[in-house]
């Protein structure tokens, strides 16, 4: 037997769009002694796991559990499971991640009605009315936090339009989840799916859904197959909730790290929890501004997890991205669709939503650029991002 | 901030159909320093893990890559794939496994025509060759391990007669991959899928998957749509293999642990671990026979790494299987499909394949099944187990 050098990753500090760092707590369960998928005490985790999502989410949907898939397979799940083929979908796309909706949703073969919004703006809530309106609507969707643009999408105008036209309310809440404000069951929310490697600071690997009543007879009493077997809501339901019929294989360890990232997010509560998001985004604010750097988006639109940093002219901003990895073991993120190449995505999400790591991206920010000739003045910018807190 | 309870699982020794005990070194990769899904040393990893997946597959496929769900996810991405509307496939069916290829392919609205055997049994190579010459079989699918009854299928002669209709040949390698030959280029497999919680001993969650050529010429020139986005073989491979185009967010600390379960399977070497699986099995064998129970499988059938056990007329199996979770802290799995109540499932997979794991199970089930008034001699079956090692 040969042996092989194990593989020894870099103590990064995850400040980009996603994953955000792990807590000590979320790391040490991931290696806890692994359980058989069906065991008795696993099972009462699986029970625990849905109770605590519940309160994340602030519904009573008893269907309220992690699928076995990234934030993406959440997506999936929830239009593979509610869009039949000619089921007429209004879609508001304000980023990358909306536009990943309308795809999927035509290969459902829905017909896929699209509003849109520039990046770095949200949708307006007339156009999505008016769009709803003009047709026998069946699924409204749209994403509250894109994490392409950081925009925090206001939803109670295009909620009530669904309502009126009869349709299910879809939310991708994938960054959103666990660091502002998702109120399903106020908000009157259908379906929402999310992830674990946002604001609750767990591995990817898990996506957190939530289906209503509504959403689960249009699972249930479907014209059509659903397309999955492994995304099924209905078989999900048996495994999680009814006879424990066996579905397919949890990830074990996963839901270990996800029930220790929910032990986190109960235990500091919601309001103290999404204040520290609130705060950890202005001390960004103040650094960035006294850094002389500007925000892609509107101050009353912005996400406090996900900030969009405009690149400044003359600046290689891939340059900027590899010191700060390099040489501060810092990463952030670049811009994807129409802002690749313009913007700065710099995540303060979770375990990482705190001022230290806002000093040390301002610090590394000020030190990178000023090396690359652009005139700022770093100290300032310190003392600017801690000084008001 | 309210403290919770953190979740402590017990030391449960995983001898079910999955997951298996995990190794020291696997544990520890789970909890290593997370890097994001697109970070440069984390690139370097995701090639890593390609290149010794076709190791351990044994093929120069260059689609060779764990997908982001669990094995059932494996399957579902092969069929969403490789299976049209209207497509005729012909699969296999000698296990409950077999029965869930064709359930998703109908729900692909494929022409599906199943050929059984008896769970415990094989599929004739004869009757499926019938059935692929039978009509324009685009699509021959079938199990190689069945989890469900721990058959191990022969597959040359079906190989050939898919080969001679022109036909992909897709195989489950979910239990078989890491303990068992599967040379899948010297077979002339098109497609492969497995899961990282058999015997390759890494935690649930990850499907490594295989393609050739030809597999992946179907899934690129397809008259429909793919009806999924989250497992698009084109997009996945963007991800993995080309530019590296983001694609959904990777489970980071999965990929982790299967490339640190990779460099254990790749260290100890094909031949001594399959043998070291065979090893394990023979001792099983001997304790069982020793405790005058009998195996489902004639023994040119068997898998090595899963035996289904008769259980004895008169004895409750899930007191049983309680007593051995509850007391001895061992898992096994039961029956599943027709074999519910008939049969326990042990499995000796990965790090639980070798004596140490035999004499524990067999000491357990003969103590439990004396204290349930079954006649035997434990001392004997110990004996029998060890002795001629």
């Amino acid at each position: 037997m040969s042996q092989r050098l194990a593989f020894s990753p870099s103590e990064v500090l995850l400040l980009g769009p996603g994953p955000s760092p792990l807590s000590p707590a979320v790391r040490a369960a991931m290696s806890a002694p692994l359980l058989g998928h069906l065991d008795v005490e696993f099972l009462e985790l699986m029970d625990r796991v849905q109770a605590d999502l519940r309160v994340l989410f602030a519904t009573k949907n008893r269907f309220t559990l992690p699928i076995s898939g990234t934030g993406s397979a959440g997506m999936e799940a929830m239009l593979t499971n509610l869009v039949e083929p000619g089921d007429r979908i209004v879609i508001g796309i304000h980023g990358v991640f909306g536009g990943r909706m309308a795809e999927l949703a035509r290969r459902l073969d829905a017909e896929v009605v699209e509003v849109h919004a520039e990046f770095g703006e949200a949708v307006a809530p007339e156009a999505m009315a008016e769009a709803i309106a003009a047709g026998d609507t069946r699924l409204v969707a749209i994403v509250h936090a894109e994490t392409s643009t950081g925009v925090m999408q206001p939803l109670p105008e295009i909620v009530a339009a669904a309502k009126r036209a009869g349709a299910l309310m879809l939310l991708d809440c994938v960054t959103s989840l666990g660091g502002a404000e998702v109120d399903l069951d106020a908000l009157g929310i259908d379906a929402a799916f999310s992830g674990t490697q946002k604001c609750l600071s767990v591995t990817p690997g898990l996506a957190p859904l939530s289906l209503s009543e509504a959403a689960l007879r249009k699972a249930a009493d479907r014209e059509h197959p659903i397309r999955s077997w492994y995304l099924d809501a209905n078989l999900l339901a048996a495994y999680w909730n009814g006879d424990r019929v066996y579905h397919h294989t949890a990830p074990v360890a996963m839901i270990y790290a996800l029930a220790a990232g929910l032990d986190e997010a109960l235990g500091e509560g919601h309001r103290p929890r999404f204040d520290r998001h609130r705060r950890a985004a202005q001390a960004l604010y103040r650094g960035l501004e006294a850094l002389g750097l500007s925000c892609l988006v509107d101050p009353e639109l912005r996400t406090p997890m996900l900030s969009s940093v405009l690149v400044p002219d003359g600046i290689d901003e891939v340059a900027v991205r590899r010191d700060l990895r390099q040489r501060y073991q810092i990463e952030i993120g670049g811009g994807l669709g129409s802002l690749q190449g313009r913007v700065w995505r710099i995540g303060l999400m979770g375990h990482g939503a705190r001022l230290t790591s806002v000093l040390r991206v301002i610090g590394a920010l000020g030190g990178t650029l000023s090396e690359l000739g652009y005139g700022c003045d770093t100290s300032a910018a310190l003392v600017a991002a801690a000084g008001r807190e």
